[in-house]
């Protein structure tokens, strides 16, 4: 990026506009640096309200910002829609997958972390997960598709099939997709149909460890158990994959048939470690110091999911919005000491709780000193999460489109794109009409 | 389709869900047969308002029902999302693309219709048309794109090929286009690029014809000409396109450099002619009689866009909206007569008016009786069109995104998705940076 003319002003290169990424360049509003943030989408993500793109209840545009609407009166941030492959700290460069080139005097790393199939990348066909936009309506797509395609389906082990969605993951995605799911196979379509009713569908939620939600305390975990079974879910813990494939998983010793899988298990962090040329843990995540600096370079910091970064209990920071927030802001402020030639503080942690919801007016919500489920929590779920959405209107249309679905049950976002048709074709063929069944001469 | 057990029920089949189809149905809600209704999408498309997805004002689920939320509480209905590929008018049975045949009594085509590129079918890859959600979200991808990459772009004349615009046809659609992306180009994003400023950008109309929207008279056509010149768009009327590729189109002997064209120029009805092995026009479009039947056949109505069925001045009725409805309300209410033993009226169309929109508070509306331009004009088009979307909640969100982006105007759903990382790599290796311009050092 080419400078105009000799300045004196530092530049800061934030990589990622992620909730690390956004928080670093607004804390740097009023300091007096030049900033380059570079994003290879032009949407920062709000996502943890993804799953309810993936589940039809919101739109994509509910929930994502463009970069440079967020930023626009941020008069000293310039936004690159372009994509990070390399970091050159010795010439304090960026390179970019477009051929360019971006000097630095700080960067920010907050590039954020994808999905990891524990070495079994190949399964990644046919459990997708869920961390972008595209992910979230090709989800919607094969869920809203099988309910379609069993609508027609006159063979009852393929319509089983069609009808068998099967969740992979304990943690508070896992968790919110599986009740989501719930609802909308059980109530939303309920009246919609006529071949398949509510009862027909069976979702199943596979989950590694002894329990849900291993972040929360052991009651709110049972009492996320409890809610979700209720909801209909078959809840499995300590049930480990053993592997999957087009339309079966095998679980626990048990083969399960099931046209719709979703993975929502294990994350891996961006290639951050490997630019930084930095060690980095078993996730990926670039090892930092106290400061977020990665092998105590001081003109780097490293923030949020691609951050291995102890807590108190020496154990890594969870892979969290409020972190990444908090890390992001906490690198902006330490430029800016730098710059004013006043001494860094470290990087401190302050935890405010842990939400998660399973469904229409079920939540559970851990602020340590307070521990609530059922709809109250739920009400602290949906003002939390409306609250802290991007811009403004998003939050009006968003909490329009909460509560409107809280009366109605109504999904209004259940829209199949993407060449459905030729998919009808393709996906009638894996599962054939029974032969004989569907020939029909009219009186 | 099976039949369960005898049945003295006699079955309607309507091929399509469009605005024909749709209407059809629903004035079937009271007669007692059984409707199958076949469409190989999902979702009702409120397709006049398709371009403003396209320019990133309105969300997909904005402007798009679930069919079977659109019906469900019509008990006679089933509906099955499949695709028509034949007709066998002698077995009464309809073929579909999943290998499933379905019998009927009486059979409703609609169809509708897709683009005509004249001839130059390849034309489709660098200019597309506007007729679905999918070709809507590409041209809001390409649109968007296309400033992203603008803004670092240091080449001056690959920069001007980025932020041209050009939309070919000077129907309603390509002014409805071209209004709203001079809107999108010079007045929502002006403040939030560095680079490039609103004055960049120039909006291309190509219109074949003398004057746009040939169906208006000539004093509205000539306003909607004055509106887009005051925004800013360059209108070239009698214009013919010559060629077109990658990025130029040849028009009227000249060559024009742009990275987005758009088609807004012809029409190709469905292949139901062909699936009838009836006679068919130009475009596609199978001949009906007064009474909607292709060749008298009275179990078979042709509806819509698909349909070529000439009005009292002889000429083919037009491919919009009003005609399409009224159309399959009428061949309902024909199969319901003869069910009944009474004779069936002949088809008449009832015009209201013509409506177009130029861009914000800008419109021409003619009732015939009643002329009108500029504001009054364009409350009584977003009035129409917000009342006419199909259900309630769309059409609550409507017009509170009509309304917030009128006041504001926001466009909030400029989302690239997609894949838009490899698009980057791949658009910057089209269009690759000037040599040594980006290589920038630090401080």
């Amino acid at each position: 990026m080419r400078r105009q003319g000799p300045s004196s002003i530092p530049r800061v290169v934030v990589i990622g506009a992620g909730f690390g990424g956004l928080a670093a360049v607004r804390a740097l509003r009023r300091a007096d640096v030049e900033v380059i943030l570079i994003d290879k989408r032009n949407h920062h993500l709000f996502q943890p309200l993804l799953y309810q793109v993936a589940t039809a209840a919101l739109s994509p545009a509910d929930i994502a910002a463009p970069i440079r609407t967020v930023l626009r009166r941020q008069s000293n941030v310039r936004v690159i829609l372009d994509e990070a492959v390399g970091i050159d700290r010795h010439e304090r460069v960026v390179h970019l997958v477009s051929g360019r080139e971006v000097g630095y005097d700080w960067l920010i790393v907050a590039s954020g972390a994808t999905h990891s199939y524990f070495g079994q990348d190949h399964w990644d066909r046919h459990a997708p997960g869920i961390k972008s936009i595209e992910d979230a309506t090709a989800v919607r797509r094969k869920v809203l598709l099988a309910l379609e395609l069993a609508e027609t389906e006159e063979d009852r082990q393929r319509r089983d099939a069609l009808l068998t969605f099967v969740v992979i993951g304990g943690g508070p995605t896992g968790v919110e997709m599986a009740g989501a799911i719930a609802e909308l196979a059980h109530r939303s379509v309920s009246s919609e149909f006529r071949s398949i009713t509510p009862n027909c569908s069976k979702i199943i939620l596979l989950n590694l460890a002894p329990r849900l939600l291993e972040g929360f305390p052991q009651q709110l975990s049972d009492a996320a158990c409890r809610d979700l079974t209720r909801m209909g879910v078959d809840v499995r813990n300590s049930t480990a994959v053993e592997d999957l494939g087009e339309d079966w998983v095998v679980a626990g010793g048990e083969q399960i048939r099931a046209h719709t899988l979703i993975w929502a298990a294990g994350v891996k962090a961006s290639d951050a470690a490997r630019w930084l040329e930095s060690s980095e843990d078993r996730s990926g995540r670039a090892f930092v110091d106290q400061f977020l600096h990665p092998d105590g370079d001081s003109r780097v910091f490293v923030v949020g999911d691609t951050a291995h970064c102890t807590g108190p209990d020496h154990r890594p920071l969870p892979g969290i919005a409020p972190v990444a927030k908090q890390q992001g802001r906490h690198a902006a402020l330490s430029i800016m000491a730098m710059i004013r030639g006043r001494t860094m503080r470290p990087f401190r942690y302050r935890h405010y709780g842990n939400l998660a919801t399973i469904g229409r007016s079920h939540a559970v919500v851990d602020f340590g000193w307070l521990r609530l489920r059922g709809i109250v929590a739920w009400l602290i779920w949906s003002t939390v999460h409306v609250f802290f959405l991007t811009n403004f209107r998003n939050r009006l249309i968003v909490g329009l489109n909460l509560a409107w679905n809280y009366l109605t049950f109504a999904r209004h976002a259940r829209l199949i794109t993407g060449e459905a048709a030729p998919a009808v074709a393709t996906i009638r063929a894996e599962f054939p009409a029974s032969k004989g069944e569907d020939h029909v001469r009219a009186l």
